[in-house]
């Protein structure tokens, strides 16, 4: 590449990426606004009364909206250092999403795919999601989101075969008459009701039913109580053993934070991490969210 | 100022934020009694039978407490070191909203401005925030909050995120035959359903909208279960460290609780706040909070 | 008190408070399917369906089991050696309560004092309370919950005062027409709601009113779950405190359980607990509670 | 027993518990999507619009599932070292459930039985548990639950007290009017909000029930916040205590994980457990659980 081509990606990467340098502030702010802006934006629309008063201005501002969310598109895929990676990045997926669908509604007829227009206008929200990228103090939470994943997956097993059981067996003791007619639908009684959310849409009817559910109730919600207890306690655990067994290299005392970068001691960095970005994910990643 | 004005206002101040003399108890108790009764009072007017019966006597009985409170306000404002600083402040806004809507009705022709007396009418119920002022106990629970402040807020960033995303799919599934009329009202049935509140006012009705539903409750159930856990362990660790980092200037041992003023191996002053109180705000809560 | 007295009452005591001994296991047994026995007993006689087809043999059984109880009731104040502290005492009110009832319906007319005779006849059902006296296992959780009652009271205040203004505020949002009639009601639907019980009796139905409480939700929800994560955070720390702080006065070395009564490193009698028994109340929580 | 025999035994073994082998592994895979398939093909036997298009063909691969379960349970008795252990044992119960119900229906005129047919059918169902040899990694949470199980019975024991006291006094102050029309349908009510399920199909209609229920709810849902935080105080302390008290006996080093096999400082064995297997329960569990 020559010269001032790599002059201005390496400016327009300064505002997007950068955090410390006005421009790259006044960057994020604005993105910030236009995010939110237009998810309220799409909410409004979709309340009937409003859109009909005035809806012309909101459909304007969202094409406005869309315009700006496709020109910040194509610049992150101009100053990205690896195009294709960005492209299929989870950012980059959402930066998609959150203009295609406007696009795709001009091509569609919309008078004959109803329900994709239907799905499309909706997918446009999904915009939303371009907010983890400023979640950057939640770096925390996710790593520990992470570490914690078997444990949520346990958690799901669990809950999945107490779900699976308990919707067959109340399948069988109410039956349709209660609106327990099929077994998913039982199920999805069954899950609405184990994890406490209880619409009263379905519920047991009958005496054996009631007694059942009683049962199944205070003992699923007594071994959901003590199974969030032992992740808890296995969390808690973990997360003070890793920390003392993170020891500074220089001044090896030990205790660090998870996410520390430096010694809180000595001051050293801890993570000797010298090697050049040779990847863009991963160079936004470190801008944006380390 | 001159001599007798001082002594009355160090004798109302004995009063007001002494927690040790006599009269200070009889003021705090007194208070208390005032506080809770109007706040029962103002309940008994709201219920139409009762109001109808004994209406008469319940607003007397306003009239007697806005009294109090209008004296309590004047005296608080002429004992206050810092008097501005006083009245902008939590407990002084607590303390004018106490009274202020008593005056306003007076003012306000009630049949013209129906939605403001009534909103008056309500805000009088706020002086239940008085009561803040008598949680010296819950020090340590408010100032852990105040610690855990950016843990609620990603715990709500979640929350929002999650909602907003449930709330738009289920818009487009289930739609407005089913009461998903609107973004807005199906993002308030996501807060209902993953806040495991479950009204049942509005629920999904078809399949589809059954299954989505089914497992989006059982994926948010767990992901906050496990948020929950990551953040209680990392409170207890936090709290942990907290004590065995404070440590004694006198006798250099650690391991003090977090509010703990003396130490409690060698009972020196673990915090050497000899400064003069200059601010009456923060000489008020020295009194009442510490 | 002469000689052979004595000797019932040491024989009678052994009965009744001794674990160890067989003639005090048998009766631990017996008390136990006695008192579950009477309270499904009573659970029956409330089933109109039941209590037509088999209802003398039920009330038979049920003057059975008030016969025994009435009996134990008696024992228990001979044996006792503070009679008038056991009578006083929880268990002995209990244990009051439990026979009472049915002899008082015997005294009034049925026909006229209706609503008492109802509340005399679920009162008995308070007999399921003698069971605690079989908690002795439960002790470490009792001793716990002692502790943190200071917690929980704060827990119930922050509760106490959210429902108080979410109320208020939403029976001025909301008004009679969608059930928020007075600020009681309007408080019950808080306290449901924030509780995360949510039964739909009563929810907001206009807009303004559904996102006032989509937004207290969402806060009180995330409040709670930190509050309740504080809470954890503050308990597992003063837990391991506590056991870390209990040192053998034999061997000195720390560590040991909440519960333990000797040293688990050289056996020693970790309390000292030397002096005679002089209260029965004491006695009786040594036999059945430690 | 002869060579040749022994040869297939030790071979089906190999393919049946082993996770190493390839045979083994194809197995495991092959067995999970038949156990998960068929589960789903039950699921959807169940629904009436699916079961009248589609109903031959998902009750002939019904057949086939079970065919092909009847021959994993004949192999497993043929294969297991001791098989009267294995029939008996929770893993023999779940299998032999998993195909019985679909010969006894051959057997059972349907027409006669009708409840009897409809229980079977959905006791095909509990297949689903067959899952649970999968879980080798929820070892440390299984494990940790058997360690909990006392504090579960606790909690639980809590709660029922709480479900027959509130449900007894509401059944009074309600009455048959609002839905509690016995003691055990009031318990049921009270099961459903305690544990903040709330379906509303019962909920107090009267002031004093609502009021009488919100003060329970509160109490309620503060207990067992607080109880809850006890219970995963006093695990963190455990798990805690018991990762020290673990020391290789090699290095002597301490802070082993709760299921860890060999020491991570030094590679030693930190059981012993060089016993050879003698029971076939044991040896699968080995084979599939550690």
């Amino acid at each position: 590449m020559n010269k001032p081509t790599d002059d201005l990606r390496t400016r327009l990467r300064d505002i997007i990426f950068g955090t410390d340098t006005p421009a790259g502030r006044i960057f994020d702010i604005a993105l910030l606004v236009l995010i939110i802006g237009s998810v309220i934006n799409l909410m409004l629309i979709s309340v009937a009364a409003i859109e009909m008063r005035v809806g012309t201005l909101l459909h304007g501002l969202e094409w406005l909206f869309t315009l700006f969310f496709s020109i910040e598109y194509i610049t992150r895929i101009y100053v990205a250092r690896r195009r294709w990676a960005y492209i299929r990045s989870f950012y980059g997926l959402i930066d998609l999403v959150s203009i295609l669908p406007l696009y795709l509604a001009l091509i569609l007829p919309s008078a004959h795919y109803f329900v994709a227009v239907r799905v499309l206008r909706v997918m446009r929200i999904f915009r939303v999601l371009k907010l983890v990228r400023y979640a950057n103090d939640a770096n925390v939470l996710t790593r520990s989101l992470r570490h914690a994943q078997r444990k949520m997956q346990i958690f799901l097993g669990v809950l999945a075969l107490i779900t699976t059981v308990l919707g067959a067996v109340m399948y069988v003791v109410e039956g349709p008459a209660q609106g327990f007619t099929s077994i998913p639908r039982s199920m999805y009684w069954a899950v609405v009701t184990i994890t406490t959310v209880g619409y009263g849409d379905i519920a047991p009817g009958t005496a054996i039913g009631q007694t059942i559910a009683g049962v199944a109730i205070m003992l699923g919600y007594a071994l959901l109580a003590v199974t969030g207890g032992i992740i808890t306690a296995e969390l808690t655990n973990e997360i003070r053993n890793e920390r003392q067994r993170r020891q500074c290299p220089h001044c090896e005392r030990s205790g660090h934070e998870v996410d520390a970068h430096y010694c809180k001691f000595c001051g050293g960095d801890l993570n000797h991490d010298d090697e050049p970005p040779d990847d863009e994910e991963q160079a936004a990643s470190r801008d944006k969210l380390d």
